[in-house]
């Protein structure tokens, strides 16, 4: 993905699935220690219902990213691989999508800045203009795309033109309250995250805070996932929870929910960043 | 409740409900002060949705049961007053209903005998013989009660006789795998807890963990819930969760998910034990 | 405090303290009501160790600030009431001190631009420049007061001197990496809250993100507390905790401690901006 | 350890550290690979600041057990190797040491009992009499071993002798209220696990809940530990907290915090037993 030349110091992220069998590990080890690789660290998991195996490994390597690749291409067709490989750390470009609710957007920007989150957030694109200050405080170039039901078509090919010409790897819904066309979701599938504001699945759709007041829970949560056409169904990346009581109103509990749709919102963008996230057809493998 | 004679330092729990309007704290705070009565602990909510108001006080007073209940009585007419009156720290006398899982049997058996749960756990009634020996152990009377289609008329009869007999305040489903039929249900409404073993509104009805897990989720819960005649739709009093990752099987979930089931039914039931809880409407008030 | 008129209305905030004895509930709800005062929320708590009783009252009055502050006053001497009246929901005029690390700052700012954290930043007192940036974007006013051995006592003779032009009622110490005299501690009791970043008692002092990983502790935490002249042994107001495992290095530590930080230090500076929490000898009553 | 023969679908897990280096993973993972091998689990690490590595894998092989000890016995002083090879899912031989509390020993036995904790408890040794009649009905012999300070040392050297009969792996003390001496701790080095009432490093010692009342803590916490000759110094493997308020009062604490031991100490007992703890100087690498 990036061009940079690699010295003999870096350190890579390779992840990769593939149907189970015998050897996979052995294979992929080999290969890494022919191109004096040093696993830092590494997760495997095989699950048994899709039999599908997953693995991630961090690998300090003196070897050429050419020379791996070239490596890893020769191998994949014995197992069946699909492998990522990129530098470890490496900022992934991400173009974060808001409304009116600031919180997301303030929290990952944030965290870019201050808490080392890699991504590097490359615009904010908003169907309003209520967030172009933050943006410019936090150095984000602003794209005020209004959505109406007769310009959604035009709004997405916007969003679409935007995604190539600036290289986007990675589209976050940061309390985005428009749904994406199944076309859009599947142009972009895997790469978008949303943040749903409940506990997933229930209380999907619209206005899920004052669903749960009504309920009456004791806790309340948000769920991030990944994007699909079927709506709140997405893949669960995480989910978070916080406790709440009878003293608190709906709006109390949007309130509060905003603590707890940015923390699980943070993480999952975090381990996506990270090729930490891998599919296991509608659930997620996540190697924190 | 109780006829136990009071001395001097008796401490009481008085806890009520009534429509919202001014004067209520005064006119009771002002009653049991005229009885002598010192407020050690105290909790008071409005609700502005329902226009109802509630009062949990813990008030060690020199007054006897029969003053304080006249002029309570004398009071009630006054403000709509829905008032209970109890000795503070009284166990409550509860029958538990298991089926053959055990651990929440075990776990309230256990609280009660070592960490002061107040209740008094006058009986066991299940539709197997599992449990009769952790009966036995912890001296609870056992009452074998098969259920079939044929017979459930007549072992909810049966219940229906225990409660009576045995003076029951409280009825704890714990891991019962039996539904109650809706007179059940209506008889002995406001004094059956259970247990469910999801995060209610999700996954509700059969096999919970197994919808979860396909589902995905990264956490799993429980919820403990006045029962209605409406399936996993009752009041809801207390819910936990525990997080779970993806190399966790549905049977993991069902083990992990012992912890949580367990830990929300003690609250539930302590809470409710002590006076903690009370209705507002479909929905429960708890004064922690 | 303030001087606002007040409507027939108004929701005021009563909290108080003295020592405990029968009578003080009944006459202080007596005087509420007498002023046609309807009580939305209260707690109250008696702990039986220091003999004190603790009160918070939320109550809609129709009664004016000056015909309630009069028979509070006149109230006091019977019961030895330490006592604050407050409209509910008033912005308590706060003073942040920062040095370079951004986190709390950003959170409480925003917290009350977008959460209805109930607090007016009036200013910014930072040793460095770092966040200038960031108050100017806020509309905070910034002053740069820089602290050496040498100017120590300048330095904190402005701040006194500013805390007092601002009218400032509250200090929060925003990982402000100074210690504060002695003397200006206890000019300002009870008024200053500091985040100290670990799970109090446990390291105290300096880095204590490093001493959590040397320990190799599983979970890091943050304590907000009143600052005293005894350095990390003020009265907690609120702890939290974040799990970590091997694979986390100090600076990871680090980064994960940012959010516990904010966290733990928004609801102390919440509950104090609220009235909920009142001083029980070297602990702190908290009615959340 | 066990001499079970292994048939063609043996689950294994290897656990093992060594000195960092290139070419562990590969070396390992052709090594069980040549075995018919197919890894189903693994996680690995490299701690920079100690320089060594880890590595734990569950693998399904045909190999037996002693073709697998060869070829690790061969492979061992290339990479410095400590290894343990165990059958997946095997008991751990345990030995419990309970005093009078109960809630430790009852949630241990009923974990093995009901939730598939995979330890064998072969005896219950105490200095107290009250837990005899648990035992019995948990089917654990009971071995009372009353401790005063002239009969320590004959005390452990019965412990000691019991350890060696009943061929034990792991001692778990389970709210046992004796030190050890510094001889048997070195005997039993890295097989004794003790919890701790407290959040380490916080209130070492005597009375930890008495302490965290005295100082207002809102969280009270439990450490799990590997016992050392230093007192609560040993290195830890697991800890929880739990929230408490200014309304609880020391017995309180005691009461609440036997569910944040029992829970830190199961997770602890299993982690050890399904080999995922791996020591790495004086803190612990938890495969989870």
């Amino acid at each position: 993905m990036t061009t940079s030349t690699t010295t003999p110091d870096t350190s890579w992220v390779l992840s990769l699935s593939c149907p189970d069998q015998p050897g996979i590990v052995a294979a992929v080890a080999g290969l890494l220690a022919e191109h004096g690789g040093n696993i830092t660290e590494s997760q495997q998991f095989g699950d048994p219902l899709s039999g599908l195996f997953f693995m991630r490994v961090e690998v300090t390597s003196s070897g050429s990213r050419a020379d791996l690749e070239t490596a890893l291409t020769a191998l994949a067709p014995r197992f069946g691989l699909q492998w990522s490989l990129d530098v470890a750390g490496r900022k992934m470009r991400t173009l974060l999508l808001g409304s009116t609710a600031a919180h997301c957007v303030n929290d990952l920007a944030f965290r870019q800045r201050s808490e080392g989150l890699p991504i590097d957030i490359v615009g904010l694109v908003s169907n309003h203009t209520a967030l172009a200050d933050m943006a410019a405080f936090y150095d984000i170039p602003f794209h005020h795309v209004p959505v109406t039901r007769e310009t959604k078509a035009d709004a997405e090919a916007r969003l679409l033109a935007l995604v190539e010409e600036l290289d986007v790897e990675l589209v976050v819904l940061a309390r985005y309250m428009q749904i994406l066309s199944d076309d859009l979701c599947r142009a972009l599938a895997g790469r978008v995250i949303n943040i749903h504001h409940s506990f997933l699945p229930s209380f999907k759709g619209a206005r899920p805070y004052a669903q749960a007041h009504d309920r009456g829970v004791k806790l309340i949560g948000a769920t991030a996932h990944y994007v699909t056409g079927d709506l709140d169904e997405g893949p669960i990346i995480e989910q978070d929870v916080e406790r709440v009581d009878h003293s608190r109103g709906v709006a109390d509990l949007v309130a509060l929910g905003q603590d707890v749709e940015r923390r699980a919102l943070a993480r999952a963008v975090r381990w996506h960043a990270e090729h930490r996230v891998l599919l296991d057809g509608h659930r997620t493998i996540v190697f924190r």
